[in-house]
């Protein structure tokens, strides 16, 4: 296996955003530093797991510039999405599926809130099922993120934390999950498509359940295995003790947090 | 809600078996005699889950011989399947569905496996998804089996206990569950049907591994919840502490057994 080349690398540094009164930059911006901080991780000749969403987007094209330059060598990419599919086949990394890989040297993705124990909760791009078999096949799992996904606690920013369920009788299950975190305060919302109003429907062809907390909702592995108890859930949106590293991009530069 | 209706009946019973040396009987008529007889326990103005399967179709053709005969008066019945759906209609047995009616005052179904606490393997007949959500928001649960199906522990019959998994990358997480059961020399096979060979498809749309266990697989609500932490698994064939009454025909005759 190659050696690492951030050397190569015309990365926009944390150093290059140092000046003592920094404009804020903007958030799409910012997500392009982290992901270009999480593409020095990618060595060639790896397994790479590529997320999806508007800040895994910057890291799959970045990874395919660095193919297409010759300075990332047999790479073999596995999408999280249909649309990252699509995305990467475009910039030209060579692709595969779990079944052909079902160990990966690293996946690389966004999220939607991060806790300070390095927890998250994904899937408010539609995509949960498909990331977490993914990044839970992965030895590393680095996250990027914007440094408005922190949280103090899951589901602390007030949006939702998606649940992928069975299309049968999804009502029944919508207030199963609202009654299961009745002391959370829990709101359970069909997720609509925001165009057509019509239902959304995942890559799997499921409907999708947003939770909205009010409180805390304590223990997340106790959460998260009451939510998969009950029949008609496939999955839900909480990642807890997968992320080993993540890298937040701000208006001070990059930081990286790693799993102890 | 109307008195029970057990006088009425002209149910096969245990009695007419009572002779000193009873001819072995057909395993038919045996799940016959248990299906008539976990009937006793619906009551006029009941909503009542209706199995499928062999031994639950003859407690849903019995029901509706009852609405028939105005026996059994403003029952509502909720089918576990598409094929009890139109079993049901059939018999001119109300419906309705969960999603109308999230509490049922009873359930009646067949079961695969039943273990002496009660505990079940179902699924082998396709339907596992939709029973375990409807018999999971049923006050009562009442299973019916010939007593081939009585087994020491989950597993033991050597044949299949089934899990519903959505189709993407399928044989990464069959090759995932029989890790998870290495140590009970687990086999996972996809399920095919029988006729076409072709892959065989739920109600939901997703495909079943058939589990093999040549071991006991222990603690069968960690064995549970670490089936369900996959991600890619909808839902696996155990009800764990679900029935509340388990009827069994044999050929010395009915045996009732309440969980205590």
């Amino acid at each position: 296996m190659a050696a690492t080349h951030p050397p190569q690398f015309s990365v926009i540094t944390p150093s290059s955003l140092s000046s003592p009164s920094p404009l804020p930059m903007a958030q799409d911006d910012l997500k392009k530093i982290a992901a270009y901080k999480a593409v020095e991780f990618v060595e060639s000749g790896m397994v790479v797991g590529l997320g999806t969403g508007s800040t895994a987007k910057h890291a799959v094209d970045r990874i395919g510039e660095l193919v297409q330059q010759g300075i990332l060598t047999d790479i073999i990419g596995i999408p999280t999405s249909t649309k990252t599919h699509e995305q990467a086949l475009s910039v030209n990394i060579p692709l595969s599926d779990l079944d052909a890989h079902p160990v990966l040297d690293l996946a690389i993705d966004g999220a939607d809130e991060v806790d300070p124990d390095l927890n998250l909760v994904k899937g408010r791009g539609g995509s949960l099922l498909r990331e977490k078999m993914i990044e839970f096949a992965s030895k590393k799992f680095v996250v990027i993120v914007d440094e408005s996904k922190l949280v103090d606690h899951i589901g602390g920013s007030g949006l939702a934390m998606p649940v992928e369920i069975v299309p049968f009788c999804w009502k029944f299950t919508a207030k199963r999950l609202e009654l299961l975190f009745e002391e959370a305060d829990c709101v359970a919302k069909l997720r609509t498509c925001e165009k057509t109003g019509e239902v959304f429907v995942t890559d799997n062809s499921n409907y999708t359940i947003d939770l909205y907390f009010k409180k805390s909702i304590g223990d997340l592995k106790a959460a998260g295995d009451a939510i998969l108890r009950l029949p008609g859930v496939v999955e839900h949106g909480m990642f807890v003790d997968m992320a080993t590293t993540v890298i937040v991009a701000g208006d001070n530069g990059v930081t990286v947090k790693n799993k102890p």
